[in-house]
């Protein structure tokens, strides 16, 4: 099962700056080889559901490491049976429709 | 590593009325055994973090079966390591602050 | 226009424990006069949609002045124009779905 | 107070094809002159409070209008009173610490 996901890992009991530790679990994602989309209120991550979300556990695992105490993460996980689709499908698919008046 | 989730699958495709769809998930979180509460935006669930998330990943496959040909699903994750802390807990701890003034 | 809301406010910069923090959240709340269900991860707030964003960000406002110098929340935000829902039809539609077997 | 939104929205009733309810809340956002990123799984906006609020109801009253009878929609929202930042700090600030190894 195909899954695309938004990842919003949130540290706490670390202060208020937070992007050593996103950039933390961009590392764990990118050792993985998964393909991911990093935005300015999180990050995309397209792959496998077992893959993907053992990486999101290592994730959380890494910050732990970090020196983080807490963390929250909000995600939000998209699957279909109906066909494939992408991140770039997704986005194209807005796209065209703006395009198109 | 445990985990408090809070869980909410949106099967689209498949009409207004997603009761039912939620429903199914109820049983196969309690057929996991897993300790759960209901509300009315979602669905809280603590554990150990592989049994909640394959759990998580059989409520995907079990919405799929029964007829959503596409899930979006909202998810909240919460660990951490300074101490144990319930579902209880979380809620004990605000109410008592509330009663305090 | 109605919304049912789920509320979940994460202040940053002012260690692991945060229930002071919702407390005040749900003081702001109460004072509106709006109705809501505290769960073991956030809020559920249901009213007019006006009053309850301004509510919302009261909260954020309220919290910044207890000292938090940054704030992440999730929102899970239902609307509807086929038929009134309350937070309570939500959680006994699914309840009776499961009774129902 | 500036804010930092992630915003999905989820029609439901319509189908599995949503891209055209995405489409027409990005002309809701345009006509505001909102600035925003269209991601896979969202879209993230800044702006003042009350207007980025006030367009994200008019997304709600537009996608209704195009027919979805039922909207579920999940938000992020970021707010900070220790410094200014926009969308485009937060990605580089996580690129700046991956670029620094």
């Amino acid at each position: 099962m195909q899954v695309i996901v938004d990842l919003c890992v949130v540290p706490l009991g670390v202060g208020v700056s937070v992007s050593e530790y996103i950039a933390e679990c961009h590392r764990v994602l990118a050792a993985r080889g998964l393909r991911t989309e990093l935005h300015a209120y999180g990050t995309n991550i397209e792959g496998e559901w077992d893959e993907v979300m053992s990486a999101i556990k290592e994730c959380h695992e890494a910050v732990h490491r970090l020196g983080a105490p807490r963390i929250t993460t909000t995600l939000k996980l998209g699957t279909r049976t109906d066909r494939v689709q992408s991140m770039d499908d997704k986005v194209q698919s807005v796209r065209d429709k703006l395009a198109a008046g």
